[in-house]
């Protein structure tokens, strides 16, 4: 029997990796965690965390605007943005420790270096220079911003990577991107008093969500301010002399700001990791190929998270995770269920969705419901903003399953997480109706859309 | 066959007057409605909808003091009381223009008056002092604020109706009772300023509602700096000569506040209504008697919402008044369905709940699981606030489902809502497993709480 120095050595330490690697120490199983940059992984250090901690930087100004109209008289407030980077940097190395400590009281050991692949069973540790052996070795190091190399000018622009720790709030962006990340950070930065501009090359924003989740949340980030290109692609980047950018579009000649963020999707964290000399296959996008088991195609190698472009969602790398231990330490093989899963985006309003959304449900459904509702939240009487929430259930049919749930409006996310238990529970429309409202709130929309809004039948809206 | 002026005659204009009004006109009966104070009833007029519009009122100056943990700095700020009443003046008269406006459509008549059982099928207006005739009377005159008439000073008390309207704002003010209204209150009062104390005889805030809930919440509103004084009684209250009240406890001597309002339960509207007349009878609370399907004893007459003291709610008066137009209206006998009924205290922060406490479940089932969460909100880093979310679930071991769960936080109200889908539609834990967190959110928690966090088994905790 071959004697490795560990049972499992895990290259990454995000969500995915840091979860492994705790529950397998904790377990008895001698585990080492290599980590090149900060432990807590994009979603901790430069993702979800700072961002909805932005998120609600961003929303005091509404807030401030909307007092007014409930009888307050706010005096001149200010922004200082070195003040809110300092407090998330705080608090996200204050996760960044629990997460070490995590690892630690499992009995884990801490790495602070790149690991790569040298050979089955084989990782070499950069820091030191020493190689390790290990029975089972789990990659899990996750992703980044695609730089866009072939765009002219792609050094003079930002990623999401930098933007929570820019030096100084620049006064104007241009955000080239149509999706989550794109969209949350336009808010973000409008929210905070930057004049944004949003450059998408695609007929709409968010493309796969609902249309009228895209429409609806197109039109109320232009009714705050921010100018949305659509159908429009940056052709270059220069920098002026007086450090601005100056950028060159498909139908714009000239749009001067001061910083271009690019947000046009992510890529796996594979180059370089010795994947081929462990003999794991990657796929033309370079992520790493896995079966149902988060398997590699090398024995004893294993992927998950991000670096495999699954789904690049924090809690299902978790999830996998969790199925990837049970698999291999707990004699209960678990494969990851992608089937599903609820989503939010942050903008503002938030988006909260779950399932299909019409159109997807219009081609898979002989006939479909749709309920929809279109109103103005309560608190938008007395603030006087002009904002709408738009809830969506789209039922089929045939069985009166609800099969998708599309929220925009505030807290869309809370609901979206709640409603999504009731889709994987295969819940009916009938189960709805038969909920009582619960007075007054925005989610009682949900339980009271007695009658289908329109139906789709064989794909044509009646 | 005996011809009548109506075919229905609703005496109250409040939600499940004017839904059934609205109902049944809409189908092209002969429909009136009377009401001699403003049409919307207690939810719009003196209740659920003015009282949301203060809390949200009474959440900015917290807004204002979290601001400077994310880079804000907010210059002074003041709150003027006559401008919030106004604009929530506008709000509800326009909200009750909707009202009127939506029975005017359907072709109700639309009466001003009281309106009073002079016999069966007999009703008499007192603004014309005519008596008209009506197939059908639906009762639905809702309820009121006990005036505690044995309690020596009543009279310089206000209650929930006058809060909403006091001519000046308090300094100071103390409340009577531990129910949700008394709660709420207390909230919305300190959050615009005023010194605030809950007076409440019973052991803890809140009865009825899970233990974690009572306890959370109490220590919640004293750490804002709400003083709650439990286990005691008011047992007299005077004016003093600079028109303050001076009131006198079980427990304390002398409390001098501006104002004491009392919210010690509410009482069905039914003295002088002509009840006895009609042959209608009622309880020892003065509630008129109705079966399954809001039949009165009386041949013709039924009643709903407050007035029936079954559960004093909007959604359920609207939910009975649909159930009596199916029932006698279109050959759909419907009975209200009353179980599993989720509801929210819009205090801050918020509950939201439904179905059975621990305690309840405890009783009800031989075995149960209890999975509790306590965290500090996300926001709550940044801004430095104290607060916890505590969030809970109780299953039922025998079959795995939820029986109760209780959430005490930011949007609770809005979570109670759709997780009440899911008790309502009998999901299990399982199904709540099986659901991927969105991430970040507070509501995740309800779905990552995969071990129980202890069992109680026979009435005793493991």
């Amino acid at each position: 029997m071959t004697s490795f120095d560990y049972d499992l050595f895990v290259i990454g330490g995000g969500s995915g990796g840091v979860r492994s690697g705790r529950l397998a120490a904790g377990m008895g199983k001698k585990v080492a965690i290599a980590e090149e940059y900060r432990y807590g992984g994009t979603c901790v250090i430069r993702g979800c965390v700072p961002k909805k901690l932005y998120v609600y930087a961003s929303q005091f100004a509404e807030h401030f605007e909307d007092a007014a109209g409930f009888g307050w008289t706010v005096g001149t407030h200010s922004f200082d943005w070195s003040k809110l980077v300092a407090a998330k940097e705080r608090e996200i190395t204050r996760l960044e420790g629990l997460y070490r400590k995590g690892l630690e009281n499992a009995g884990a050991e801490i790495l602070q270096t790149r690991a790569e692949l040298v050979g089955p069973n084989s990782i070499k540790l950069l820091g030191s220079g020493k190689t390790v052996t290990a029975e089972r070795i789990l990659i899990a190091t996750g992703g980044h911003p695609t730089p866009h190399a072939a765009l002219p000018g792609h050094e003079l622009c930002i990623s999401s990577n930098e933007a929570f720790d820019l030096p100084v709030l620049p006064k104007s962006i241009l955000i080239a991107g149509g999706g989550y990340i794109a969209v949350e950070f336009a808010n973000i930065f409008h929210g905070l008093g930057v004049e944004t501009t949003l450059i998408y090359r695609g007929k709409e924003i968010l493309s796969r969500f609902d249309a009228d989740m895209r429409r609806g949340l197109h039109a109320a980030m232009e009714q705050k301010g921010i100018r949305i290109l659509c159908g429009d692609l940056i052709q270059s980047v220069t920098a002026a002399e007086d450090g601005t950018r100056v950028v060159e579009t498909l139908h714009h000649d000239h749009i001067t700001v001061d910083q271009v963020m690019l947000a046009l999707g992510r890529v796996p964290n594979t180059t370089g990791l010795g994947l081929e000399m462990a003999g794991v296959n990657t796929n033309e996008r370079g992520a790493i190929v896995v079966d149902a088991f988060s398997r590699t195609s090398a024995p004893g190698i294993y992927a998950l998270g991000d670096v495999t472009d699954r789904i690049q969602l924090t809690p299902v790398a978790i999830h996998e995770a969790m199925c990837f231990i049970e698999t291999e330490y707990k004699q209960n093989p678990l494969s990851p269920d992608h089937d599903l899963i609820a989503t939010a985006v942050f903008s503002q309003p938030e988006i909260g969705t779950v399932g299909m959304s019409e159109e997807q449900a219009s081609h898979a459904f002989a006939e479909i419901e749709v309920y929809r509702a279109e109103f103005r939240p309560i608190k938008a009487t007395l603030s006087g903003r002009s904002e709408k929430t738009i809830m969506k259930l789209i039922v089929n049919a045939a069985d009166r399953k609800v099969v998708g749930a599309h929220i925009l409006g505030h807290e869309a996310g809370e609901m979206a997480q709640l409603i999504g238990i009731t889709l994987k529970a295969g819940c009916t429309k009938d189960d709805f109706d038969r909920t009582m409202a619960v007075h007054p709130t925005a989610a009682e929309e949900l339980v009271t859309m007695y009658s289908p809004s329109y139906r789709v039948k064989d794909g044509v809206r009646q």
